[in-house]
This record gives structure tokens, sequence and C-alpha cells, in this order.
């Protein structure tokens, strides 16, 4: 198989985005087919990339020239997606969440398990970033001991109206769910959720800063400030304490400004700008796995983890209390 | 009065600093007393001031020619010698702890308050440190709007075999517990410290590092990472989120160098010279205050606050739980 | 014209990178034809691109099917492609030099000019590099003002033995000579360098460091510390100072470690990963406005330019004297 | 001799500061005469430290009951005092210049070396200042190899119409001139000045900004970056590149702040607090040697040096040219 052929389902904003990316970007891709619920979108983005519209996803799953699948529709849409293409045998990279609950990616990954193959990738693209990869190698290398701690802090300038105390979880916290665990090597077991003072710039709905405490099976203890109305900046730190140094994330690179009484480094606004290349090298090497018949990033399994954890962490936020976060064992199938 | 004459109880090694302090750099003092358990000690330590030495406690609280008194004995000497120079209507600087029971800090702010007259100052002198006073002047400013949230790491080099895990807060977190309350104006109502994952470069009898948690009465969550075996040096962390900014403290100014494949900048590895000009300012100010009848440092409260804050924290570090922190309200006679 | 079909004379370590780069990362060229001095390498280089070999510079200039040359041959055969080049009326892209003399430059100028289109683009890949685009970003939204003065420093760890005082202008400066006009948008009109106290690390053909001085048209000073063996890093520095602030060019992007009494980050050794991403949108680019019948980047003035620039700083190497840069006016149709 | 009594020749600004600081923050002095052309000043200095007020500077000089002499009057006039000071054999600390022409300060040095001891201190107060002892510390640990150039910036947000081009050397470049001497531990051999384009923020006498360059007997390389009008606050840069790294001096302590788009540092705005102990570190080590009948601190030489430097500068302002700085041997009498 020299060009992997890539079928769409859902081609709203992120959907584009990959598609545009396929095209244009990146080698060894090419969408050959498109569908999407709105079917005047799914006709603009088969434009992008030449790619024939279907009906919907069950064609894109089913036609025999496409080799792999795309789910980048929306979130609660994905479960049945990926559980048809799974079914079908199929490789396929599905936007996170991989489901809205930790059930139906239990069922996925009982599925995959028993099909014997893994298939899924979700789309958690943190492990992608120059950043992070830099600080796990820096941690891998040993230098520094082991990792003990991490300080994070995830800030948005605003949020709209519509955000709600369980979004600072299920959109924002869920990438440093993911993307911790992959950096420390380590499970989660216990979730906490410190909601207090409000800033003045939160909506009714949105509890705003929150605190959100991870503990490890080895012990470690994740601290996240979740912030999303922070006002100055899209902002995203992380610190790793370790037994003999400390690493911590490079910020996005500016020239540092003297003017006005201070020296400055501006900070980004715009998410979408702050893992600028992140994107691309997942899609790259999702295509590269898959014609390997490989998954290499993020699995269902990993899906699943987010799912549970995210659970525990709401049901901090309604209880105040520290909760258990029960997984099971992994699978041998994903070591 | 124009010279304040003093009389010192306890000449170990801060005591001997702060004689030494206010013969030879401060203004408006002259040390006239002195005593100690150890004779020798005292004999030495009069030298450097021209001062006689006393038999004990008591002839230094009652000498006619002393004003006041400074405490600087071992920590669990200090609760006698303050209650009866309160009783004796003398004011008195007593290096912390202000007593090393609650119980006792409270029969000393009751004696002062029966008293009538404000007489204690406790020596947290973190409030007298230029990083700190530079933050607490940016919050006050306003322009960032209300703090939401405190970020601290306090962080040891190494500690000796006989550091354990209640020291943690006793002889560590406890410069944050005053100097963070000043910082942000509010008090506390409970305490959580999450103990983990050890490094190896503890011993036997200490948890490190920790996390403890510290809410306020108008909901602030203040996080400080205890870390007293980090290997790499002395360093203190403070960084507060607000509503439309962070502030966050500066570190020790060093040169930048670029050498070996890296630039870097010089950690401070002696605790005794991070805080270099704090104990200078301190014993000045009280000194002048305490010629004016004032006390403008902290006070008996704040050392009472201190060590029911801290026996929250070790009844955390016991069980796990967020334990609550209950002082009974603050007497007017503090406001 | 879909593709553009390259010919690539020189397939020596820049010329096969610029092969893999056009074959496997970007889009729109397509190299069809390769040459060199040694077969052997033209042959290797051939492979990676599916490319046929030629005998020499001629073929691959006059290969109907050839539609743009790339000339990355050895500095002193430049000058005879690129004139053949244009000669045929074909787009050229030349690595620096353009030429190594300024008369055979100034003979590819008036070349070009006669021949009334531009055709040539010269290497300097700085022009594209992210953080010298943001600090033209910064000077050119006009809200610090005018510039008025620059300082750069041009540092790598060794140079070999064989790196003698000219090539501190011909390899090294020869890029801050390019960029900074660029920057700055101005000419110069004298040079002067200052040799000194050299470092015991250099070699017996070699004056290092050197402080090199131009000063331009509009009255700007700009200095570049040029140092070859510094044994830290390889380190760019570029600094403009406004009329109402300055702006630094950021640094390479990497974590702040915390370790051995000392927070530190990486100096980038390798001078090849310092501007990771500028030779792929410099060639991008090339291509593209190639295939648009325009020039966009350096062109063969800003060669001429370079060129005479070096040997104005090369003399100044010899006598001390601030010697002047005498280029006469740009013709018109450069700009 | 317990306490120095000093006798004040000049009570504007500068000398009032400094009787403060004999009476109120330094240890083992005290200001016993002063005198100034301006009576009711020298009323109201005397007020400070309880001294009486004498007729003239010849009174001060004379006086019986006065050890050692502070010069502290209008530039012009210093090297009268300074002489007559010399001539009575009494120690004196004369604030910058040493005298307004070389001659002048050659005079003195002559007397002082016909006298056969040394009694003059210059005001070159930088060589007190931490920032600079660090720097100093750094190189003379021998661990970043030979220092080999250094780059400076002196940076003020306004000056004041008076101000005129001869004083971006005699009033601002006159302090790198003495503490970049001493930091290096070498002397200057040429100077060179060069103009150009100018802010629009500057006055008509004056051109600004200007880089200044001055050779070392060794070699030596150094560019001091003149701005006296670059609005956004009082900046010192100062760094020495050496043969195995870089040491830049660090700047003044503030916090990071968080906010609007950036993360920014504050810049001191007010000359007078960026060197806040270097006074007192000064006048305290004046007092002490002094007694010891010692000079440690800048010396007539020193004084001597800086006007012939900062001649050659002007001269250079004037010619454009890399003029001479020829001061004679050092006498052995200062080594």
């Amino acid at each position: 198989m020299e060009v992997l052929r890539i079928g769409v389902i859902g081609t709203g904003a992120i959907g584009k985005e990959h598609i545009t990316r396929i095209t244009n970007k990146l080698f060894g891709g090419q969408v050959v087919a498109v569908t999407d619920v709105n079917e005047a979108a799914a006709q603009e983005a088969a434009k992008i990339c030449g790619a024939r519209v279907e009906q919907d996803a069950d064609a894109i799953i089913n036609a025999p020239d496409v080799d792999a699948i795309m789910v980048t529709s929306a979130g609660f849409a994905h479960a049945e997606s990926v559980i048809k293409a799974v079914q079908a045998g199929k490789p396929v990279f599905c936007e996170k969440p991989l489901a809205t609950t930790a059930a139906d990616c239990k069922k996925i990954v009982d599925l995959e398990v028993a099909g014997g193959k893994q298939l899924v990738q979700v789309g958690f693209m943190r492990r992608y970033d120059k950043g992070y990869l830099q600080v796990k190698e820096a941690l891998d290398s040993g230098q520094f001991g082991e990792p003990l701690l991490v300080h994070c802090a995830h800030r948005n300038a605003t949020v709209p109206e519509s955000y709600d105390t369980p979004m600072a979880v299920h959109d924002t916290m869920i990438h440093e769910i993911d993307v911790l665990r992959w950096l420390i090597n380590d499970d989660y077991v216990t979730a906490q959720v410190i909601l207090g003072k409000d800033t003045k710039h939160t909506h009714g709905k949105l509890r705003d800063p929150q605190i959100m405490i991870l503990r490890t099976k080895s012990g470690m203890t994740i601290d996240v400030e979740v912030f999303v109305n922070c006002q100055y900046g899209y902002d995203i730190e992380c610190e790793v304490i370790c037994e003999e140094g400390i690493v911590r994330m490079a910020e996005p690179s500016f020239p540092t400004i003297r003017h006005a009484k201070h020296h400055a480094i501006y900070i980004e606004q715009d998410w979408k700008k702050r893992f600028p290349d992140a994107f691309d090298v997942e899609i790259q090497e999702w295509m590269d796995t898959t014609k390997e018949g490989k998954v290499r990033g993020p699995n269902a399994w990993d899906g699943y983890i987010a799912a549970v954890t995210a659970d525990a962490l709401v049901k901090s936020q309604e209880t105040g209390a520290i909760e258990p976060i029960v997984t099971g064992e992994r699978p041998a199938f994903y070591n």
C-alpha cells in the first residue's frame, strides 16, 4: 500500500483542517471519501482534496477503496463510527473524546481486544508537541532521578457562556489527563477537584478557577490549575519535580521587548497557534504507522482511561471529596 | 527614651546574630543584658555588645534598665519568657514559634488582650523581605484584581536525619503559613497534606516531598510544595494568581552565565543568604515601633494562628484528610 | 505549470538536503535531473528523488524539461552556472555566495537587468527564520519608533583549523550582512573590523573573536561579535535598539532545568538545528514564486551587496581602518 | 582614632546624602564640620549631623579636629580642595570627577606621589555594586578563561535639554570608564566614538545614541552603547565575553507579571535606586580604610585615567577617528 486512502466522517472545523493537512502538507495519505450530516459542508470539504461525498458513515466505513477511517464528527457520534470501523477491521483515527461515556470507551476496548488487533488511535495531540517531547526526553534521560510531583496550569483568556463547570474537565483538563500519564508513564488512582473563590470574569454556570489533583499508582501527586477566564492569554505550564532536579516546559518563543518601563515577552493568545506542529506530526505518524499495521499513538485504552478519569474529576467537582479512579487492569494486549 | 535598652534571653546562633545586628548595624537599640542556660555562651555574647550577664530570664525581665525583651532561647522555652514579659508589661520580640502548642499561644493572646496593650512581636521575618514586599505591593495596587490562588514551593537542598515528617510543618511550612496570610490578607479554614512517592534522598523518619494545601475564608486555595531534599539548592517560590494577572516573586539576583552548552543562573544554596536584609529591617522596625509603644509586625494572634494551622497540617499528615482549622474569632484588639 | 521541474547542479551535502526536502517535505516541485563533478555522488542523489544524472551543468541548464535550476556546487563554480542559467532565461536558486567576487556578482546583476526579468534568488535563508521574522514584525509595527542601532553576535563552539581570518567574513558574518539589511531596510556605507586579544582556543590562521561594525545610509550603527571558538555552543543573537524600545530575538526553545545549583537552559550546539524550518520555508517560497514568474527572496542585487560588503570587511581586517562600501545605485529594476 | 571626624566641602544633593548616610546608617564616622558657597544649604546640612558650619573649604581642611575631608562641591571646584587637602596631608574622598581637566588630575597625582602617601579616593561607586562584584567574582574565578570582549549599555529614559554631546562622556560613560578597567584589570589605549542616526527624542545639542569603543593594552575591545533618551527606563548592561563562557550582569530584581498578553518585569526608572547599596558600602569602606591609613578604592591615578580617557572620547566625538589614550606609565606608587 503506497498511499493510505482515508475516509473522513465529519467535516466540521477540525475535520477540514485534517483534510487540508493530509492533502497539502503531509505525505503518503489521500482523502478519497468524506461525509457529514451537513451535506453542503461535506461538498465543500470534498473540494479541498478531490474526494467524493458519501451518504453516511456506513458508506465510508464499508467503501472498498477506503483503507483507514478518520472520525471528526461531533463527540457524541464518535463511538458509533469507531465501533463500526473496528468491526469492519479498519484502522481508525478518532478525535478526542473516543466516546462520551466510559462505558462506550470500554465497549470499544473490549471489541478491539476481542478482534485481536489494535486499530484505534485517539487524537490527543499534545504527545506530539515539541515542548512536551523535550520534557519527556529530559525525564527519560534519567539525569534528574525519578519524577515525584507535577505542577501544571491550563489557562485560557476567556471562554464563552456556554462553557460550564464539567467542561473544565471534559474540554480542558482532558488534555492534561492524557499527556501527563504518557509523560510520567504512570496510572491514576484518585482524583480531587478544589473549587473556591471565583473570578469576577466567570459566568453563572462555571466555577473558575479550579485546582485538580491526580494521584498515581507510584504515589506521585499532580496538581493542575485550570483557569479559563484568566484574561491575559492562552498559557500552558508543565513542571516536573524529580529527585535531583526540576524540568519546566519551555514557553512559546517570542522576542524580548524592552519598552514602557518593562521588558516583556508576548504570551500566545490563540490556542490554535500554541501547538503549531503537533497536529502535523500526529497525523503523519498515524498514517505512517497505520501502513505498518500498528498503533503507536494514544490508543483505545488511553481513550478509556481519559474517560474514567474525567468522570472521577467531575464527581469530585460535585462532592469536594477525593474520588477513586477505577479502571480495572490494562489488558496485556495494550502493553 | 532615646536608646531602646534590650535584654536578650537565649544566646545561641540566632540570639548572637541579633545581638551583633543591634550592636553593629542598626540604630537606636542597645543590648544591655543577656542570659543563657549555657553561661559560657552568655559570656561570649555579652562581649559582642558590652552587656552584663544575668542569672536567668527572670532577672532580665525584671531588670529596671531593660526596656524590651528579646526571646531567642530554645523553642520550648519561649512561652514562659513571653508570658512573664507580658505580665511585667514589657515589649517582647519572640523568635518563632511563639510557643510550641496552640494552647500556650492562646494563653499569651488572652493575657495580652486582658492587659489591654499589644506587647508581643513574633519573628516571622519574611514579611520584611524585599521579594514578598514587591509581590504585596503589586497585589495591593489592585491592578491585577482579586487574588484567587497561590502556588508556592519551599525547597532545601538537604536536611539532616533528625528532621522528621512533622518538622516539614513546624520548621519549614511555618514560614509560608505566616507570610501568605499577610500577603493575601485572609484567614485559613482547612488544611490538607498529600504525602506520596518519596525521594530516594530522604531518611527513615521523613516523608519528602509533601504537598500542603490551605483554603481560606474567602475561598482561596494555596498549595505549597515542601521538598527538603531537593538536592539542587535552597529555593523559595511564590506565585499569586489574580483575576487579571499573575504575580511571581523575583528570584535572587545572580549573573547569567553562558557556559558548557547552557545559559545558567546560580541558585542560592545557603538559606541564611536567601533573605539577606529581612532580619535587619525586621529588628530595626521592631525597635522603632517599640519606642512608639506599638506592634506593627507579626503579633501574638499571628503566632497563635500559625500554631493552630500547623497543628491541622500535622494532623492531616497522619489522616490524609482535609482538616478544619478552628481558631475562634480574632479579638477586635488585634484589628 | 503544475509541478516545477528542477535541475540540480552540485549534489554535495547541501545539494542532497535540498533534493530530499523538495522530494519528501515540500509541495509542487520535482527534481528531474542532477549533476555533480563527482558522478557517484550524483548517482546517489538521483536515487533520492528518482531523477536522471546529467553529464554536466550545461546539460542541466539546457534540458527542455528543466523549468528551474538549483546551484549547490562549490562556491567558486556558482557564477558560471548562474550566468548560463540567466542567459538561458531560466529561474535559478543559487546557494550563497552568488559568486566569489563582487565583479562576478555585478556581471550577473548586469546580465539580469539587461535581460529585463528577475531570475536569480540567493540562498540567504535567515530571512525565513521565525526568530528574525518576529523581530521584523515588531520593527515594522512602528510601535517602537525608528531603529537606531543593532547589536549582534554570531558564535560557534569551534571551527576547524582550515578556517582562517577572512572566513569569519565569508562564511560567518555573510549571514548577518544579508539578514540585517533586510531587517532594517537600509544600505551599508562603511565597514570596520576590530581584531584584538585572541582566545587561546583559536588556530594559527584565525584571529578570533572579531568585532565587525557596519554603518548605514540612514546613519545606523551595527556591531556584530563574530566568535567562532566560543566553546559553549552555537549562539546567534540579534537586538535592535529603537527610539522607544528594544527588540531582542528569541532564543531557541528548551526546558528550564533546575539542577546542580543552577537553573539552566540548553544552548543549541548544532548549527544545522538552529534554524530548523527556515530552509523549508525558503525553498517552498522559491518554488511557489518561481511558478508565478517572480523573485521574492534575496535577489542578485542582494548577492552583489553581500559580496561588496564582505570585501570591505576583509580589507578592514587587514588595515584596521574604516573602509567605504561602494556599490553604486541600486537599479530601479530591483525595487 | 575611634571615630573618623569628617569635614564636608559642598552640601548640595550628593553632599547631603553622604552626610545623612554617615550619620544615620554607617558606623565609625562623624561629620563635624561642613561648608558650602550657599550658606543656608550648609546650615541645613549641619542640622542633619549636628556639625558646625565653617566659612570656606580652607577652614574645613585646616580644622585640627577634622581627620578626613569629603569633597562634594561642584565639579569645577574639586581640584582646588583636593590639592589643598593633599598638601595638608589629610585623607580626602572626592566625588567624581577628581578634576575637570586631565592636567589638574595629573597635578594631584604628582603631588600625592611627591608626598609619599596615598590620600585620595574618588567616588566611583559602581565598584561597590553587588551586580558588578558578582561579575568580577565570576571572572576572577578563572572558570571561564581570559576575558576578551566587553559589551555594555548605559541608558537613561530621558535627559534635560542642558545635557549635550560631551556630557555623554563626562556624566554618563565616565562610570563605565572606571568600572570596566577595574572589572577586567587592564588599561585603555584607544578611544572611538560612533555618532549616527539620532533618536527623534534628542535635543539640539545632543547626539544620541552613541557607540563608544575602548581598546585595551592586552587587546580587549569594549563597546558601550550610551543612549540617554531611550524612553523606557534606566538600564545598565554589562556582559563579558571570555574564552570559555560569557558572564552577564544580573538585572535588578522585580516580580514577573503575567498580564495583558505579556509576561513582564519592571525596569528601574530612577537611577538613584539602581545601585541602592553601593554608596553605603563605598563610604563605609572609605571610612574604615582611612582609619587604617590606606586607600583601597578608586585612587587619584584612577581619577586621572578617567579624565584622559574621557578627553580621548570627546575628541573622537568630534573627529570620528580612533584616538590614542596616552597616560604615561602608572607610578609604582599606585601598584
